[in-house]
């Protein structure tokens, strides 16, 4: 996608020399859809960011994303620093404010170094250019041990389209955008609302279901931008395109999973058979959260006791636990009420050796559902992150 | 307390050697008021412990407690195996099976073992005796580094009561009954109204208002026993009598929360200023559960911002951040949405030193507040709760 231009650079700050700054330019034609962390506390370049995204309907656009520093909790100073970033940058290409997007991600709490910010975004302007997404994916990294980078070209009837995703994780993930920046970037031709519609369609089935302790960040983003060089049409191929768009959601999501601080293990956990989608969703959250499962998980313990525990615990909803029904894997292990005759704690043992574990709830006869991904937790993520600042 | 009788013994199963099983006999006229889990998943002993207390109105009552497995998600069988015990506990005592008050702690979805659980209570009613409160501390124990146990004497116009009281924890400590098993008795003449509506009020001060890792067991029993044997009526000295128990209670709690699974800090988080003490007490129950704050404690790293994250977080309450005043210790640190200018690393660094740690955290005017009780989380919990049933 030649009409996608990356410069990144070191604000040796926190990383030392490692890349940390990102400047992304982007042609007028552009379409971008944002959504955005539904945490009270919104950073501010969260808020900025909403605001140009809206606002700004004419010229180039720019994505200025640091990691780092999140530029959360920081009150009007934050507004402003970010303000005065965006300020500064319109003078140097000589356009307005708006067009400037900020993404940031790091530490909450402390004010940005504007001058080895600003200092790096020059550098970034003077790298501008064609075939940097590997380092674009390494410079957004916190606590992230591996880049996340998706490059796929689909054909559709002899036309290529290309779909480039780039993104960051690693804690506090959480339905509802996790402490992710995520960036998806397609040359499909297509108009805002499908657009909007097609990002929001894809974060429920992705970023949203998946979860690694429960934490919802101040920094959460995620963007879908389509440039409409290709000459494929949305419209005409509607089915095959969303499914390709979910899938690299979808695929994205997977990537961040498996790079969960200090987890080792994918876990799939399917809600069936409670009232309403809704209704599975919380559910399938509230288990996923429950820290005596994760480190069931954590020690390969087919502790379905705790897994029904955890079922049987959710505040406002009343289970009769003589419905449910749990498998772990493809083996029946609870039913109504009870434990199996054939389950056999050599099966479970089994599952849970395995790096991707399956679970099963179902309350009941209807046909709602939901299917959460989430992952154990280790020490290593409590040194991880009570390490974190210093 | 001469009317109370305990004998211990071991059931020779997960513990080998150590003391698991405790009887303890209660004379007629003892009163009894029990709380208990609110966890749809209720084990087996909880449903029939239940039916006993309001049922049994004649003779003498016996508690029948063991230690290592929870007889819970045990279904049909799990009750079958309860009201097993309880017949064969009837016929050598020559009473109704009514009168035996079943409390299980330890692993979920096992069946007991019913004859070394017999063999052990008979042992136990061998073991009859007024001076084993210190061994009925250590049978009751799971992963309990340390006996919890408190004797108390008061002299009330130079009449003296007694309050002793027992418990367990350790993991799954959680608002509304952590899995703890909590035994208070008191020699204090009482009517059974007050000592329901005493225990009510001292569990909500105490047992439900602390959190080690936000689960809600499915074995958690808090039961209060008057024996009457004192020559102090309850309804004579009212307020202070109240304060004695509500005090016990408190202090059992603490003791607890210090020996919560491999935690090494104590932090009292008071929540003021929102609609209604039940919404003070939701956002209490919220923050203590932050997975990346509880990392925070344990790292010693005073980084409000997850605090402040954790706050505005809190699904159906919208919270304006810029509302929000947090002190820890006595240090205000962010006030109406900004870091206070007096505040300094430093001064959070010192705070989180100590071995118990205050936060507050202010919302608005109201005069609504709950403060809970909660730890940190350490690489030892993962360990301990990795490890549990292997």
């Amino acid at each position: 996608m030649k009409e996608i231009k990356i410069g990144t650079s070191s604000s040796k700050q926190k990383y030392g020399d490692r890349l940390d700054t990102v400047l992304i330019e982007l042609n007028e034609k552009t379409k971008l859809s944002g959504l955005f962390t539904t945490n009270d506390l919104k950073a501010a370049p969260v808020i900025v960011c909403k605001e140009n995204i809206n606002e700004n309907k004419k010229g180039k656009k720019y994505l200025v994303i640091n990691a780092g520093n999140a530029n959360a909790a920081t009150g009007s100073y934050g507004l402003k620093d970010c303000k005065d970033i965006n300020a500064y940058l319109g003078k140097e290409f000589d356009c307005q404010e708006n067009q400037f997007l900020p993404f940031s991600t790091g530490v909450i709490g402390e004010r940005l170094n504007l001058p080895a910010l600003k200092k790096a975004l020059i550098k970034g302007k003077k790298n501008l250019g064609l075939s940097n997404w590997k380092e674009f994916a390494e410079a957004i990294m916190t606590t992230d041990t591996k880049i996340k980078l998706i490059k796929k070209t689909i054909l559709v009837k002899k036309e290529k389209v290309n779909i480039f995703a780039v993104a960051k994780g690693s804690a506090m993930i959480h339905p509802n955008m996790a402490t992710l920046l995520s960036f998806i970037f397609t040359d499909l031709r297509i108009n805002n609302g499908d657009l909007h519609k097609i990002h929001r369609t894809a974060c429920d089935q992705s970023l949203n279901a998946i979860s690694v302790d429960g934490d919802l960040s101040t920094n959460d983003s995620s963007l879908l931008v389509a440039t409409g060089s290709s000459l494929v049409n949305f419209k005409d191929n509607r089915e095959l395109l969303e499914k390709e768009i979910i899938n690299t959601f979808k695929e994205l999501s997977k990537k961040l999973m498996l790079d969960a601080e200090g987890s080792s293990k994918l876990i799939s956990i399917k809600i069936k058979g409670l009232k309403s989608n809704n209704l599975c969703k919380k559910m399938a959250r509230h288990i996923s959260n429950s820290l005596l499962l994760k480190t069931a998980f954590t020690g390969g313990d087919p502790n379905w006791g705790r897994i029904i525990m955890a079922a049987c615990n959710l505040e406002d909803l009343k289970i009769n636990p003589n419905n449910i029904d749990l498998k772990i894997g493809p083996h029946k292990v609870f039913t109504k009420g009870e434990l199996n005759k054939n389950y056999s704690e050599k099966k479970g043992l089994n599952e849970f050796k395995k790096k991707h574990i399956n679970l099963e709830l179902n309350f009941g006869k209807t046909s709602s559902s939901f299917e959460i991904l989430t992952c154990d937790i280790s020490s290593e993520y409590i040194r991880m992150n009570s390490d974190y600042r210093s």
